[in-house]
């Protein structure tokens, strides 16, 4: 597996524990320091406890529309990993960021920012 | 200096060269590579001459409002360095994250992206 199989694998796995509702994968997915979330609309979240509180309050809530990813994009310098992705939520588009820092050999989350396209990007961007 | 305060001195000349409309100052701050940008409601830049290209794009523009940030937080990790701070833009409230690589003993940008709060949540974490 390459370093960008690698990097691209960490994000797949955000996306699968978010469209499973899986807290203790979210958990495993997450660094255990040094970490932020900014989830769209929210104020910044620091602290692991935080971020963690943050999904298992989204996975609760039955309003919760499904996220489909697409557009993604890997860079990739040493030890830290982005992959910059567009997310469809509901009919909401938004570009993620996710940062990932490689400890032990696996990619840990340390960073999430979500943030809406306008409408005018995100119909250039999609089509 | 302590390495927070270098981390600080960074982020601030970003904005005082935002203020200033400086793109020469900008160009100075972003990394010469690896480096991707996302301004609110616009799809995301990657590399180092579309990100500038975006900023002189900005500049250019006569309806572009003052900058003001505040509530900086800052997460340092070797020579990783991220300031998350609140932006008013206009009546525009954001949530940007300014990443930081420090290389031959400077701190140089390397992502930008800024997310609109909510308006319940700009009012909850401004006052």
């Amino acid at each position: 597996m390459t370093e960008d199989d690698a990097l691209r694998a960490a994000n797949t796995a955000y996306y699968d524990a978010f469209a499973a509702r899986d807290a203790a994968a979210m958990a495993r997915i997450w660094a255990e320091a040094d970490v932020a979330c900014v989830h769209p609309g929210w104020p910044p979240l620091f602290g692991r406890e935080a971020v963690l509180a943050s999904y298992r309050e989204i996975f609760r809530n039955p309003q919760q529309a499904d996220v489909e990813r697409g557009a993604e994009t890997l860079l990739c310098t040493g030890d830290e990993g982005r992959v910059v992705c567009v997310e469809k939520v509901g009919e909401a588009v938004l570009v993620a960021t996710n940062w990932f820092r490689r400890a032990g050999g696996s990619w840990r989350l340390v960073h999430h920012q979500a943030s809406p396209l306008s409408v005018a990007a995100a119909t250039t961007t999609l089509h």
